[in-house]
């Protein structure tokens, strides 16, 4: 069965898309722990980042170094970090988060509620900044 | 003033070297999260991963790739876990852990107390699993 972020890659499920391109795609993390957490997922589907094709792998890691300077350039923070953990989902994918404390990429603890609406702002801001580049 | 890092990559600093070459260079973390936490290091000295030049970037995650399989085979584990955080070190560097529970990769934790000897004996047991690849 293919995976959530497959269906999401295939248009069957929605997401706010951040960027595309033939290896991978940026979307916004609709329970996310900061404001401007991201997902940059590769269109290969494996469940382990380690175990996909070296062109695959580097170019998901180009859209990743691209993603966290755009997220860097939208968001007030000291740093954008990057976690890739796959203990739930069995589709590799590399989060992003604007950072200002150490707390911020500690994933146990309870995401943030963001409506729909707000989500949907956020990834306007954030297209913006990447239009601007 | 050199981070600490740049004064391992110059051995004014001892460490227990995995990998190395033009580009980077892995280390083990000597206060760990979890039994077999390294860390992969750009030579290039910068404090975000985002702003190193892409042949650095790219090498960089290249060795990053090869580490995680590396760790994959040494250690019992479910998979590798990646986090890139930075606000104490400011030279970028990737961590890489041995994960069974979301919690490994908690940097909100104390850190293990592993003995200089037990140091040694994991970073042997690393090395040779990149000598039998």
């Amino acid at each position: 069965m293919p995976s959530i972020f497959t269906k999401i890659i295939s248009k069957e499920i929605p997401a706010h898309v951040l960027a595309e391109n033939e290896y991978a795609i940026c979307i916004l993390d609709v329970m996310p722990l900061r404001k401007g957490h991201i997902l940059v997922i590769p269109k290969h589907e494996v469940d382990k980042f380690y175990d996909l094709p070296e062109t695959d792998y580097l170019e998901l890691m180009k859209m990743v170094r691209t993603m966290a300077k755009v997220l860097e350039s939208t968001f007030a923070c000291k740093r954008i970090g990057e976690a890739i953990i796959g203990l739930e989902v069995p589709h590799a994918h590399i989060h992003l988060i604007p950072m200002n404390e150490m707390n911020d990429l500690n994933f146990n603890q309870p995401k943030l509620s963001v409506s729909d609406i707000e989500l949907q702002e956020i990834a306007e801001q954030i297209q913006q900044k990447i239009q601007q580049r």
